[in-house]
């Protein structure tokens, strides 16, 4: 049995060590090609990790070539040639049959340390949770996205509908720096109908996913600006802020005044925050705290608030709330992308900038070329326009309509013997649980370690947090957007079972 | 008429001054809403301007929605309700047949400030370059992508195969952060065998293009790196480099040892450079330069070349030289894009990184998803696979090469009698024209707006320099692949009219 240290001090993720340890051997030649893996539950067992940890390494290793995954047989070390191995050589060791993508074995490959809905979903930045086991019952992080819910076919005749009515010269024009602009009327339209706005297409740009925004966004701002991020809150922001030389500070999330009054503590220029559904703790922000932002806002030029109107198509009960750039225009810097609404195949997403901030990136940023392909933006443009995103928007909604409400009476049934509670169910695609008797860290992590074992992947809330204490102990995200309808007995009854060592049920 | 005072000494260039002049009196009603502008040439003898200045200014006003365009017969001031303008009003005069993008004029809209080609041809940076004279016959700066020549309708029945086939799992599996594994397979194998390089999946990163590769690079170099830019060179570099923060510096274009001696003379860690064909010059980088580059990144730590290999695919004569990545994977930073292969429609560029990068990458960056979409992933992935990519490559070299070998014939006839030659033609997309007696930027000037108003649109070598004082009065560029082969004889002809105010003819 493969036999390694692994130090929990260690600043790298476990799985990650395993995983070098791993390829260096194979690098060696000490794992000879053919060479078959333990079996992850033995090799967790063997090196007292969790199962999570081994997979991780597997995947890794799988997603880089050093192995390759049979199903029902397990890893192999592939060819191996050092340096110099040719490129070319597929490593799998059963030949893809041509063409054919899905022999390509992918579900063992997921994203190496990207989740499946990379904008929205910050799951796979906690360590080692972004590894599926197998088998999965479901995913409650929210680093799987929703299977077999977008019209691909649908798309693909209106992808060959707008090539064959379209000219080149058409789809080239969508690589003016802001973007196509009938799609950018159509978004226009869109805002205005669906989310109040009034937003001129001149103020739209649009750009490959969130993440590119906000490299856009960093460019926009005065080098000297602070940007104050909600802690708890979407992890990567911080990184990709950071990566790009812009200072940040931690506030809590912006949901009651005295988070506000953290907020006007700081030397923030910015604020970037989701008002309608908070990730992660699902909260949406109270009318006069909005009122306060804005105020906040206005109250010293250059100031900008970033509003990420993260899952803004699913509020499932009440009345959907406008957007603080439904009431501002001047400070209020909106964003939004399709990855909850149409998948994280498709990298699309807009925002919606002050005028002048437009004006300053057609001086400034003007050179860039928009970054999402001709193709998809007349493709988009053509389904907003004929009608079908929206009617694909409302079979969404009242799928997950549907699930929410299963989901939650299925889970508050389970949980309610200890104590335990559901909250901000119905703001979105995503609510908390809370189990009062997990005052822990250590239980919780033996709680969820359980629960993955049986098939359900699940975060704590702290698992968000960066560097604000918070109270969150015993709060867990659930996420439910990958949740089979089906399974939701099944995951009730998992929870129920995982949930029992409670020293003392209320 | 439309009178006002354009300021020839004022930074903005003259069309963008007429923009705001009009935009002016649009927005306080001065224009009224259905008034119809003066023509083109009218306003531009009225105005004392090119009517490429004019027409600059109407296609910005057309892009932001504030006039419309009606073929044949002219512009007219769109509905404008003030800065409450409903975003949702259509502002075409005429509605537009739903789902009809032809019908929306966008001949008309050109990209503002962004050429058809964005990511490979900077000739749109040129003040009042990017806006096409009606009727046009030729574009020789590079702005205009080529036409008709990628096969969209296979492409989409490749697409609708690809969706047939794969898993939406497959696509989702695309946003890896280095992009989908089958496809970076797929471009290691392409590199094998068409650059000779040895470079592995795990080395390869898929971007939405050069420039989003531009600014994961500009996150890998440490903050204090120096990146020296060819000059004259690719004018975007040194705004997204600058953009970003990174420092930059001048050096002539590498193609002698003169050159790569400036470079040795300063601070500049890396240095980003085009080998095969650089632009504008239309060079290639000689053996012993590309020796002493190589010595120079492996003399210091954290020294890299970046490769941009731009145009390879294009080479008509002699033969294909190796990249410097194929002779050093630890320094060299390759980088190409297939803006020119499949068209500026797509956003799809790639770069491998030095083994060391490529890990620096996955710890330090591998927060980010890809920025292109599953389906064009795996759909390209499929096109490379099928030999389709290869095909089409094939197809549009000989393409090229009769266009080329055409063009530069007529070109040189009609220039011969002036003293005039051209050079570095075969290597690729473009190639430089030398007419000594243009000593003066006035002399230049003139031929060239000449030339535009004659429907032949080309830009001096002159409208890419940066910072360095240069020696090359006289020379221009000459991109041809936009080029319509019947065109030829008549962009010889139109030539010819215009150079023919000669002084001394030799």
């Amino acid at each position: 049995m493969l036999t390694y240290e692994l130090d929990r001090t260690n600043t790298l993720p476990l799985y990650d060590q395993l995983y070098r340890h791993i390829r260096a051997d194979i690098e060696c030649g000490a794992l000879a090609s053919g060479a078959r893996l333990p079996s992850k539950r033995m090799l967790a067992r063997h090196l007292g990790v969790s199962r999570i940890t081994v997979e991780g390494a597997f995947a890794q290793l799988a997603a880089e070539g050093y192995v390759t995954a049979e199903e029902r047989k397990g890893h192999f070390v592939a060819p191996f040639e050092g340096a110099a191995a040719a490129p070319g050589t597929p490593r799998n060791r059963t030949p893809a049959a041509p063409g054919s993508i899905r022999s390509k074995g992918f579900s063992l490959c997921p994203a190496p340390s990207g989740p499946a809905e990379p904008d929205e979903t910050p799951a796979a930045s906690a360590p080692d949770a972004p590894l599926a086991p197998d088998p999965l019952l479901a995913d409650l992080t929210g680093a799987t996205a929703p299977t077999g819910l977008f019209p691909y076919q649908h798309w693909a005749r209106t992808l060959r509908a707008v090539l064959a009515d379209g000219s080149e010269e058409t789809l080239l024009s969508a690589a003016q720096p802001q973007g196509f602009l009938p799609l950018r009327r159509a978004l226009a339209q869109h805002l205005r109908g669906f989310r109040g706005m009034d937003a001129t297409p001149g103020q739209i740009v649009i750009g490959a996913g969130a993440q590119v925004l906000y490299q856009l966004i960093a460019q926009l701002l005065p080098p000297d600006a602070c940007i104050a991020l909600e802690d708890p809150g979407y992890p990567r922001l911080a990184r990709i802020y950071g990566s790009l030389g812009v200072r940040t500070c931690a506030v809590p999330p912006l949901t009651d005044a005295h988070a506000f009054e953290q907020l006007r503590a700081t030397d923030a220029t910015a604020v970037h925050c989701m008002p309608s559904h908070h990730f992660p703790t699902g909260a949406t922000m109270p009318a006069p705290v909005r009122s306060l932002l804005i105020t906040w806002a206005q109250a010293a030029p250059g100031r900008f608030v970033i509003e990420d109107d993260y899952d803004c198509e699913f509020r499932m009960q009440g009345k959907a709330i406008p957007p603080l750039a439904a009431r501002n225009q001047d400070q209020i810097i909106y964003l939004n992308t399709f990855t909850k609404s149409l998948g994280a195949a498709f990298r699309i997403g807009y925002m919606v900038l002050p005028p002048a901030l437009a004006e300053r990136f057609r001086t400034h940023l003007g050179f860039y070329s928009c970054t999402v392909g001709g193709m998809d933006q007349a493709t988009l443009c053509r389904f907003m326009e004929t009608g079908a995103y929206e009617r694909h928007c409302n079979r969404l909604r009242t799928h997950y309509r549907r699930v929410s409400r299963q989901l939650a009476q299925a889970l508050e049934e389970a949980i309610r013997p200890h104590g335990g509670s559901l909250a901000n169910v119905g703001a979105g695609l995503h609510f908390t649980m809370h189990l009062p008797h997990m005052r822990t860290e250590c239980a919780q992590a033996a709680f969820l370690e359980e629960l993955a074992n049986a098939g359900v992947r699940m975060n704590p809330l702290s698992a968000y947090r960066r560097t604000l204490p918070s109270d969150d102990a015993g709060m867990f995200l659930v996420s439910f957007s990958s949740v089979d309808e089906p399974a939701i007995p099944l995951i009730a009854n998992t929870l129920r079972m995982c949930i029992k060592p409670s020293p003392e049920p209320r």
